[in-house]
């Protein structure tokens, strides 16, 4: 595990290592860590909720398995939220669209990332019962906590 | 939704939707988008690898909660793999470490993702037992794994 190990550990130190004695530098590596595992979170996110919101616009059908699918990865993510942004990289220099907002807002961000969950999991129970138009309401449910987690946390 | 389903289309086509009449433009930037997914897949793989593996080699305290929470979420990305892989991208231009045996040896590779998934499980229920010892030996599993999938499939 040598080699793997040693790539690994620079992202370890952003969910699981509290840096301490760190210089500029190392704090500034660390930050960069951190926000490239959040950004990968918010990928898969993304990446789940495009076929979620192409199917919700009529331009590929409802598939009520892949829904499922989708869905429960949504959950799982959505679960993932709270350790890979807990780490404020406000003050460093990575780029990022995530607001400052983030780490001086804490509960309310908690909140946000909650009703991502709860729409996820009401999605995966809608897409079991596999109406067409329910599936569609219930993805439009999830694409609003998208929308109002990121009317917040979120640079335009 | 509407400002957020523009961005997510182009990741939805990785996924879910099969691009028919397409440009070499519109293949390209498909490409590109495929391997985003595919390589915050692997992020947060290796961020889950990270603590694991410093756990095991006596860095930090072995926490067998936290070994659970890792070795739940490597189960869960275990099984988004084949999705997040299925698509080759071996002939376009770009920056990937992804081999294009991945897309030649499909089985091969399935059998990869499979031994990561069952050591993942393997280590979230030896975490649930508690024993350090044990559970290092677990982590080690896990890591043979990775090194398994990547000395055939990875570039240096």
């Amino acid at each position: 595990m040598k080699k793997f190990t040693k790539a690994a550990l620079a992202f370890s130190a952003a969910l699981a290592v509290t840096a301490v004695n760190a210089t500029p530098a190392q704090n500034q590596k660390h930050a960069e860590g951190v926000t490239k595992t959040r950004k990968a979170l918010y990928t898969l996110v993304v990446s789940n909720m495009g076929p979620l919101g192409a199917m919700a616009k009529g331009k590929i059908p409802v598939d009520a398995k892949q829904v499922e699918k989708y869905a429960t990865r949504l959950e799982q993510l959505s679960l993932m939220m709270p350790d890979y942004t807990r780490v404020d990289t406000s003050k460093f220099d990575v780029k990022t669209e995530a607001l400052p907002k983030v780490w001086t807002e804490k509960a309310l961000f908690a909140e946000k990332i909650d009703a991502l969950q709860k729409a996820s999991v009401n999605l995966k129970m809608v897409a079991k019962g596999g109406n067409a138009g329910d599936i569609k309401k219930a993805i439009g449910g999830v694409g609003k906590t998208c929308k109002g987690c990121h009317d917040e946390f979120k640079a335009d």
